[in-house]
């Protein structure tokens, strides 16, 4: 059996390089078309986190640039266009580290480096995540219906981890879906209490949530 | 050892039954003068859920629910007074629900109602809850302060469960104030992901998350 023994550091040592590993390569926005877009998107980030999608509008968010309104608009077409690719890029890139963590053979490890890498982005970028998590129902149904996609394969990938974990005996059986909520529960809710005065780096809170998450699939006891 | 065994169903049973005596004596808003100011309250819940709270506005709260603007200012002075309203109600029912639970000598026992009892209401509240926690944001520094002292003193007794259990034995050691982040974001997170089409009542979910509490804190290892 496989299963890590959770006393010994190195199974968590070993996940946290792996998951920063992989958060390392993941960037925000990488695919927009230039640093004026970026900037855009940074501010429409802030803007949306301070005051929310419905209390702001594309003129406050550009002059927070120093561009003008007529810039963004080369860019944006809709505010909702703004919040849309800030949302699809933060879904994107958890489906992209959530998909590389549950791609390593071994569950156990599998499930150990997605909660180090998934925690640890969320908390480097809590801000955004705030906008991605909490702002997105402010999308039109197309849209929201889009996000709604790479949230189910996010959650289907989680599953199938959890099962193959149970399959092969290292996990406890159990309901997966809603231990598969559980997991992720834990690092999208870190966007909304983490900040810059909490009492942990990234990296100390995406080992201890990977300590944790082991512990929910029940792979101490397995072990 | 008074730990329970996770694998007989009458420790997570009992936590059920006593969770469900606590939250059935809960009642959000029961402090208000009037039904006609609970109208009002619910009416902003719904507005604030659908439109955040720089969305919406008195008047469009008022029209929902067939009396005037000028009655609704009868009871709260401002839109965020009635935000501060909602959000204080939810965060003493909170608090109410962790004090009671939390009383329980037994740290295994408090830790497993704890979780029944939080996340089944969160569930059953899961439209008020989204705007107690995502919308709160919103609010003055003042009331933002009220805020925080009711959440610091919820974070502390969870805290102070789990250090007992940890003393006792009970527990597995480990990041007291973190592993007490991540147990109430288990609950927290329902109000974002919870409706009406999932998958779990409130009392399947309540279970299912006591089960995976007692596995956080590590009772399973300890029994």
């Amino acid at each position: 059996m496989s299963a890590p023994n959770l006393k010994s550091r190195p199974a968590v040592d070993r996940a946290a390089e792996l998951g920063t590993k992989i958060i390392e390569r993941r960037e925000l926005w990488a695919e927009l078309p230039s640093d004026r877009a970026r900037t855009f998107t940074r501010a429409g980030v802030d803007a949306f986190a301070e005051r929310g999608f419905h209390g702001t509008n594309l003129r406050r968010i550009a002059d927070g640039t120093g561009l003008s309104t007529a810039a963004l608009y080369v860019h944006f077409a809709s505010k909702e266009d703004l919040l849309f690719e800030i949302c699809r890029s933060g879904f994107e890139v958890t489906e992209e580290i959530v998909g590389e963590a549950t791609a390593i053979a071994d569950p156990a490890e599998a499930l150990m480096v997605l909660m180090y890498a998934f925690t640890a982005w969320q908390a480097q970028h809590h801000t955004t995540a705030r906008v991605v998590y909490y702002e997105s129902e402010a999308l039109t149904p197309e849209h929201g219906a889009e996000l709604l996609k790479i949230r189910s394969r996010v959650e289907h990938r989680v599953r199938e981890t959890i099962q193959s974990g149970i399959d092969q005996g290292t996990f406890m059986p159990g309901a997966v879906g809603g231990t598969g909520a559980a997991l992720l529960s834990l690092g999208v809710d870190v966007a909304r209490w983490y900040g810059p005065h909490a009492p942990y780096t990234p990296d100390q809170l995406g080992r201890l949530y990977c300590t944790l998450g082991a512990r929910i699939v029940g792979i101490a006891d397995a072990a």
